[in-house]
């Protein structure tokens, strides 16, 4: 990656890069001019230092205006604004671009999908559109900065219609922690390291940030009695995961090979799996988590594309003495550059700092370039055995975790099974989440020579039980 | 039941019968004339002894005249005839009935989601109309005749926009059947009994009847060997189950209380989840089955609705020593009725049968009423903990085993996991399923005094794995 980012911050102004048309094998992790880090867009604030959303993002996503009957239709986030691209569309800023023209025509609709199964070439060319036309000094700025609509007047939606959500396992930090709390014999299962394990989620309960999520009732087997009972979950839990929206699609039977796969992936999110440990232990076997998962899931509103990621990536490794993949889910492509530096952190609010005015307080921090599978063996996994996937379906991460103790990405590894609580700065401690905990995940990715952009943030707020005998 | 039967048997002529306007409480269980065995219709082949489609049944499915550009539309089966709905609202047939002329124009679609939305007092209103306007003297004969299709001149599609799937485990022979094979020793986890064990599935490889399944390529571990390997599944299987369509769903947070389950739920249909046991055993634990069921699962063309089935409903029973449900999984009605007599087979037919003239083979039966675990259990079970349903969800009751050898609802058991093949007329033995082979699934519903119904069939043929080395 090292040479790919010098040579992006080592170019001519970005105007002059030597950039071919958009062609159908677009190539979503190559750098261009899309990424030189000097770009500077006329909306100011996505100038400002550490703003999650510079030029060089230009993430998707669904909104409508606050408190209006509006559609929801696709933007893009610039600073702290948000391009309406359906009044984009209509201003004739794009009518230069035949290619770039289709695509914000396909954003003129509730959800990403219509963009998505437009696939990779013109998911490259808005976004070549969008950098030119967002550019200090473009002539598309008077058509434009009437389309802007302020993010803080602004609600969301989840940005895609989501088919199927099949959620993985990919942090072999976590699958230990987890492991170690219910097989302390036999922590990680011989199947861990071939297979990124994976299984299939719930996609009608899956909401945007800012999502109340009621703390679920369910059966539960206390420790020590002989019958289970219907009761509030008591070990409320949230999984720091990266969301993986795809793009186009395969037909049923037609596997996607690894170094196709990433054509096929739209962009990533953060994603909050909420979890009821209590009742996913006595539920889960043998056929896996079910209601200890089901009653809610969260999305960021932003969707990074892959190609905004490109400075990011990583080469892609095996620690020595682990099996090698095999040849399905091997490649040199992965070896140079399948994972992604993308720095994660949960925040945690309790009720009585929102009261005290404390702000979230960091409970721990990982990063996706951990993983133990990539993105792009997710895919090539899931569809290996002739799985069809379609537009706008999410696969998640898993729960991120890393290698130390205060990189564990759920409450559950913090608090080690609930055994060591942790303390709040407002003087309380948590082992699991209690009502009004409000939980928030950041993203961001970092390198030298590229700028940083930010995911912007997934948060939820607990809600008590519902009554029992009500 | 028997009383209720008695009724409908011993009541007048099916006109003369009382019947209230449609409800919103509409009980989907109880008697009334379109049960009425001695109706008979002017469509000649619905009064034929043993067909499945006689005029007390009126199925719902998608279809479109085969070999045509014609959209999927919603039609009912009469006999060896489809009503087209589509037809029949333009005809005019139903303008007398506010309630049954809006359930008809909610048909004029490709699938059945429109329908299911509008709950049980118009399915119910629209059940009536049809059956009254097909009955034999039935003054619409004259309009809807010219909207008939014979079954064998049409294409079907799955009936609904399935958002959701989950998958059960109802029948506890079943569950011991596997248990057995897999853990010897612990064969039925200690939750089986407190609740109907179930997890999400795969929408969007579900097919209709007629599917060709692809045999999958994934990983297996094959005993004796340190190292996976990427291969087509050697252990292919079928599952004998029911499916189950939700009609209205629920507000996430909002469960749906076991007593108002049914009002949910639109109908049944039969469904074959294809299994590949090998790749299940390497890859289920600890998250559950994935690629070992996500590559194909087939439906039946037509859904039976609840109401249909409400002859054939009984009391539903918990064995003597097994735990008595959790007063959320329990009522009177369920006590009462909770269960359903369906008789299930299952067909086998290899190429070479096919080719030497046999007709498929049934290799097993069971009955649906013998599952542990009834339709409403699995619904508020699921949505106790919040999970919000919708519309054309599918649940799968899981494969439906009864008590004999020979009631075994999958080719694992029948094969005692591939120990003992079984015979086919043609000579040829089976412990897993061949490339080439058939299976069917048919299954009927008897009761005294009632009219006998069927479900047609469910059927999908297996395709060769794809070439390893392309």
């Amino acid at each position: 990656m090292t040479a790919a980012v010098r040579r992006a911050r080592e170019t001519e102004p970005a105007d002059a890069l030597p950039l071919g048309p958009p062609h159908r094998n677009a190539t979503l992790t190559a750098l261009n001019e899309t990424h030189d880090p000097q770009l500077r867009s006329w909306v100011a604030s996505a100038n400002t230092q550490g703003n999650d959303f510079p030029i060089q993002n230009l993430p998707f996503g669904a909104f409508s205006r606050a408190h209006s009957q509006e559609a929801f239709r696709v933007g893009v986030a610039i600073g702290d604004q948000i391009l309406d691209l359906t009044a984009a569309y209509a201003s004739g800023a794009f009518n230069g671009s035949d290619d770039a023209l289709a695509a914000t025509q396909a954003c003129c609709v509730p959800t990403l999908n219509a963009l998505m199964d437009l696939g990779p070439s013109a998911w490259s060319a808005l976004r070549l559109a969008l950098s030119r036309a967002l550019r200090l000094g473009a002539p598309e700025q008077a058509l434009l900065a009437p389309c802007l609509l302020p993010q803080d007047q602004a609600e969301f939606a989840v940005p895609a219609r989501i088919g199927d959500y099949t959620d993985f396992y990919t942090s072999v930090h976590h699958a230990t922690n987890i492991g170690k709390l219910l097989r302390p014999d036999n922590p990680l299962l011989p199947n861990y390291k071939w297979m990124p394990i994976g299984y299939h989620g719930r996609s009608s309960s899956i909401g945007v940030s800012g999502q109340a999520v009621r703390r679920p009732i369910s059966q539960v087997m206390r420790p020590g009695v002989s019958a289970p009972e219907l009761a509030a979950s008591a070990r409320l839990d949230y999984e720091l995961e990266v969301g993986v929206y795809l793009g186009r699609g395969n037909a049923l039977g037609e596997p996607i090979a690894l170094d196709q796969a990433e054509q096929h992936v739209f962009g990533l999110c953060l994603f909050n799996d909420w979890s009821a440990r209590d009742v996913q232990g006595w539920e889960y076997q043998p056929l896996g988590p079910f209601l200890s998962k089901n009653f809610a899931s969260t999305v960021s509103p932003w969707v990074i594309t892959l190609e905004a990621l490109a400075p990011y990536r990583q080469a892609w490794t095996r620690a020595e003495g682990d099996p090698q993949p095999l040849p399905y889910l091997d490649s040199t492509a992965l070896r140079c550059q399948g994972a992604i530096n993308i720095a994660l952190e949960v925040y945690l609010q309790s009720a009585a700092m929102r009261d005290q005015g404390l702000p979230p307080h960091r409970v721990s921090h990982s990063n996706f370039r951990d993983a133990y599978w990539t993105v792009s063996q997710m895919v090539a996994h899931h569809t290996v055995g002739g799985c069809n996937l379609q537009s706008g379906d999410l696969l998640g991460s898993g729960t991120q975790s890393g290698a130390a103790a205060d990189e564990a990405g759920s409450l559950m590894e913090l608090s080690l099974g609930g055994k060591q609580p942790l303390s709040l700065p407002s003087g309380e401690t948590r082992t699991f989440l209690e009502d009004g905990d409000t939980v928030v995940f950041r993203g961001h990715c970092q390198a030298n020579g590229a700028a940083r952009i930010g995911f912007g943030e997934v948060r939820g707020t607990v809600l008590p039980a519902r009554s029992l005998t009500a």
